[in-house]
């Protein structure tokens, strides 16, 4: 595995080297949604406490049938996974493309699940000239010589996010051309809830639309995902799936939360109207400039001589942990993200950045 | 995947099929350690609960270094799994086998990991006409013609058990003649803590000993397991090793458990006074031949004419569950195996076993 620093979420780590409690980082690093105390998730754990005797149910039926209702979606085109990246990984052994086609800069792991099943990524650079937008006629052309894309929608870190009827004309051509889509939703509840694959994937045989508790819910320590698609690929995947990976309190607390549709539609409104604000207040810090918020983090540009790595390391300092971006393909030393927090603590980052630049 | 039955455990299936809730099965089906309550697991999931919002240490530092202490073997040479069923698979997946020697029978997942990656099993087939043992020296010659060795030591469902002295000649050939030897000692610390092969098997090249908390601490749906080997093992394991597999509270609880050496030698006892005293039942009921414990399990053989699909049957229809095992490749439908319970449940066994027969 490569360093812990290929990911943020660190907060450890750097809690141990700048001689903080890990309570006391501040962590901008992971893009994990604070907003999700009034959900009550602690409490659903103590409730299911004895579970942990148990086998996971192989099935997870409960969990698969609460899915299967809140997205009006059959239980037979659901997958449950131990995060949306056991289902990154279980899609690319499934599936097997000797090349595949993945946005840069991306989430690192598609290029990683992708290369250790003996593929080799094919880059499409998004263009910091552009935005880092793409349109998809773009997409389309350079999926003549893939048996497979990736694509995050919206796209970590940059944000790059395609409507619905624009991804629908890219889903036509991988069915005709018979190309995997690898559909990763995971940051689309934040702010585009209407504009999930979800249902569409069911009647496919070459998309996967995947899902994940993690960051909307902020449960990335229970680990807990899912996967959706048409009866082809699903079996394909299933046939690889290895028993168990979902622990039995994920399963509970998953099933749980997909129950409270005002409550998520609250925290929705909460994070997007704080996104906002963020954004407002990087754009008034001289020598940034922030690309605007599809979800519950920002890409930034560092505009001075500064680099991210430095930055990074002056707000570590101060027990604020940002993403360094230079590892990510496509970005270099002047790109750092961060996950939108609650107010008090996005000015205390806001004020620190300002002191730093 | 195959139908749910294809292990023990499903106590909730059960449950609904004959009308009770999933508290009221009495579950001998899975191999599940019922003497933990006093190591206090459940509180130290209620200390550790902030983490669920918190990415898993992608290096389970604390974790390793606990495991590490209690083996006395160097942190670089432990992999820490999602249940050693993970392991399994990022085993068959990192050492690709063509073919691989697995008794029979045997823990179904040793075949189905290795089909999955392609490769082909040989079935060494334990004889019950010999108590289902096999001389160390028929595995050797067994390995001419395989790249990869799955043994479980005990071996899950009939007890075969080596000495570590025994496996040491294997471990020699199969080191010379650079052959992978998964060892699964997931049942080993039931009756042999003494017999482990994690301090060798840091200076070896080809084997990797799988070690579970699930049985022995009983926590089946947290998902813990590990693996120890020599540096060009676990680094290769490593190479293909998924992210963040283990949740934060399996981190917190298994880290914790290792602290327990009194806890777990007086746990050890218990299950072992009461293996024998249930072997010991099972002696005394005619038509049934109880094979004897090498763990916290106990194969028997029906030597009526029931079969045990039907025993199975009839005993859930009282809310007992045992596991038939006439799915075990080498077995058939005269087996079935139950786990060690505390005695009252073993009596309740025991009578229901004798109204069966």
């Amino acid at each position: 595995m490569k360093s812990s620093y290929s990911h943020g979420g660190n907060h450890r780590e750097v809690a141990k080297r700048y001689g903080f409690s890990p309570d006391e980082i501040l962590d901008f690093s992971a893009n994990i949604n604070p907003w999700t105390s009034s959900l009550g998730i602690e409490e659903i754990v103590r409730v299911n406490l004895k579970d942990i005797y148990h086998y996971p149910d192989p099935q997870y039926a409960e969990l698969i049938k609460q899915i299967s209702q809140y997205l009006g979606v059959d239980r037979e085109n659901i997958l449950a996974g131990n995060g949306s990246t056991e289902l990154i990984y279980l899609a690319a052994r499934a599936l097997l493309p000797r090349r595949a086609l993945i946005f840069a800069p991306t989430f690192f792991e598609y290029e990683r699940a992708l290369k250790t099943c003996g593929g080799e990524p094919k880059f499409l650079f998004l263009k910091e000239s552009r935005g880092f937008s793409v349109n998809i006629q773009k997409i389309i052309e350079a999926t003549e010589d893939v048996e497979a894309v990736f694509i995050g929608n919206p796209n970590n870190p940059t944000g790059t996010f395609f409507p619905k009827e624009k991804l629908l004309e890219l889903v036509k051509i991988t069915e005709e051309r018979e190309i995997a889509l690898i559909l990763d939703e995971s940051y689309l509840d934040f702010k585009y809830p209407g504009e999930s694959l979800v249902k569409e994937a069911q009647e496919t045989r070459h998309l996967l639309v995947l899902r994940s508790f993690t960051k909307f819910f902020g449960i990335a320590g229970l680990r807990l995902g899912y996967g959706v698609g048409g009866r082809r690929v699903i079996e394909k995947m299933a046939h690889f799936k290895e028993p168990w990976t979902v622990n039995c309190l994920a399963q509970a607390v998953g099933a749980y939360l997909l129950g409270n549709e005002q409550k998520i539609k609250e925290i929705r409104e909460a994070v997007n109207k704080e996104a906002e604000f963020l954004f407002g207040e990087l754009c008034r810090i001289a020598g940034l400039k922030p690309y605007p918020p599809e979800a519950n983090f920002i890409l930034v540009k560092i505009e001075t001589e500064l680099s991210s790595s430095k930055l990074q390391e002056d707000l570590a300092k101060k027990g604020i942990l940002i993403r360094d971006c230079s590892n990510f393909v496509g970005l270099n030393d002047k790109f750092f993200r961060v996950a939108v927090r609650k107010r008090e603590e996005n000015l205390r980052l806001i004020d620190s950045l300002r002191e730093a630049i």
